[in-house]
C-alpha cells in the first residue's frame, strides 16, 4: 500500500520551517543554513559525514519513494515563474531521480534533468497525490515541502508518516508548520528521539483507521 | 550567587503554555490536564508516582529556591482581583513554603497561608526580582509563570535556567511562550532529553557572560 511520507523536515523551536524573506541568495531567509546543519553533517549528505542517529533518519528519505510533490517555493525563489530558463535550485543533476510534481498556479511544460522529471501543475492535494502515485508506479510518495504544502496535506489527512527535526534555535519569524492543526496528535502515534547533535527527531506515524 | 530559574514549564509542540479560555473551572482552558499528565505521574507530585527522568527533572523545582514570582493569571482565574476572599488555587496549604510575589496591577495586602506568604505588587521584572531576592535571603528565585511572565523575564535577560517540557500535542490556540524571542539560543546552552512518557525536556542554561 503506497504511503505518503515527509522526511527531514526541519523546524525551529518556535515552529518555523523557514525564515524570511526568501530570495535567490537566501532560500531560507534569515534562517540561513541553521535549520539544516544537522543534515550537512550526515553521511546521507556528504561522503565524509557521520553515521549516527541523524544519518539513520536522513537515509530514510529515498528508499521506497516513487515520486515527490513540492510547493512552488521549494522549486525556486519568488518570481521564478517569470523566468522560463529557471531549472530549479539543484543544477543539472537534481537529487530526486523520480517524477517530481511542482504545485504552481502557472503550469509550464515538463522538464527532464538527469533522471528527474519535473511536472508543473495546479491541483488539490487529492488530485496531485493521485497523479504522483500513478507516476511513481504505486511506490510511496514524498511530500517535499515547504511548510504550507505539508500543512495542506496534514489538514487533508493525507500524510501517513511525518518526520520533523526540531532544531534548538528560535527564528522569531518566517513560515510556521503547525498553524491550524489542533488535535493532530490524535491521528498519530508520536515518538521523540534526541541526538548528540542537539536536534530532536519527532516521528508521527498515522494510526491504523479508527485507532 | 542567586539564580533565576524556571522549572517544569510545559508547552505543546506548537508552543502554547496554556489553552483558552482560562476560567475557574478550566485554569488551562481547552488544554485541560494534557500539558501536565507527565508531571502527575511523578513521585514529586504523588507518593505512588514513578521515579525516572520526568521525576528527576520535576524534583528540581524546590531545592535552593527562596522565593517565587508569578503572574496574576497563575494566582487565580480572570477577575479574581474583584473577590477579596480569593486565596489562590491551592487551598489552605499552598505548596510553595516561601514568599511568593504575585504581579498584579491591583495590589492588596499580603496573605499568609501555612508558611507561604503571598505579596501582591505592580512592578517591572527588575524591581520584583530585587524584592524576591531580598525576601528569599539570597537563595534562587523561581519564575513560576504563566507564559507572558516567563517571556517578560527572558526578554529582560533575567533568566539563568529555563526548563521547558515539550508535550507532543498540538493545542492550536492559547498563549505562546516563544513569541518575540528570536535568537534566544545565543545566550544559552541548550540540552534536550526525551522521556519514555513521550515528553522532551529542554534545558536552557545561560552562558557565562560573553559566552
Amino acid at each position: 500500500m503506497s504511503q505518503t511520507r515527509v522526511h527531514n523536515f526541519a523546524l525551529s523551536l518556535d515552529g518555523f520551517a523557514t525564515g524570511e524573506p526568501q530570495s535567490l541568495e537566501a532560500p531560507f531567509g534569515h534562517a540561513g543554513h541553521r535549520l539544516h546543519e544537522w543534515f550537512f553533517a550526515t553521511r546521507q549528505f556528504s561522503a565524509d559525514g557521520a553515521h549516527g542517529i541523524d544519518d539513520a533518519f536522513a537515509q530514510r528519505w529515498a528508499p521506497g519513494i516513487g515520486a515527490e510533490i513540492m510547493g512552488a517555493n521549494k522549486f525556486g525563489p519568488p518570481g521564478w515563474q517569470d523566468d522560463l530558463g529557471w531549472r530549479g535550485w539543484w543544477g543539472e543533476r537534481p537529487p530526486f531521480g523520480t517524477p517530481v510534481f511542482v504545485l504552481t498556479h502557472r503550469p509550464r511544460p515538463p522538464l527532464e534533468l538527469d533522471g528527474t522529471t519535473f511536472h508543473f501543475l495546479s491541483a488539490s492535494p487529492d488530485e496531485v497525490l493521485a497523479a504522483a502515485r500513478d507516476a511513481g508506479g504505486g511506490l510511496d510518495v514524498r511530500i517535499g515541502g515547504g511548510p504550507s504544502v505539508v500543512r495542506d496535506f496534514l489538514l487533508a489527512d493525507l500524510i501517513d508518516h511525518l518526520h520533523v527535526v526540531q532544531v534548538p534555535i528560535l527564528l522569531g519569524r518566517g513560515v510556521r508548520l503547525w498553524d491550524g492543526l489542533e488535535g493532530l496528535e490524535e491521528r498519530f502515534a508520536v515518538e521523540a528521539t534526541t541526538s548528540p547533535s542537539g536536534v530532536t527527531h519527532l516521528v508521527f506515524n498515522r494510526k491504523v483507521h479508527g485507532g
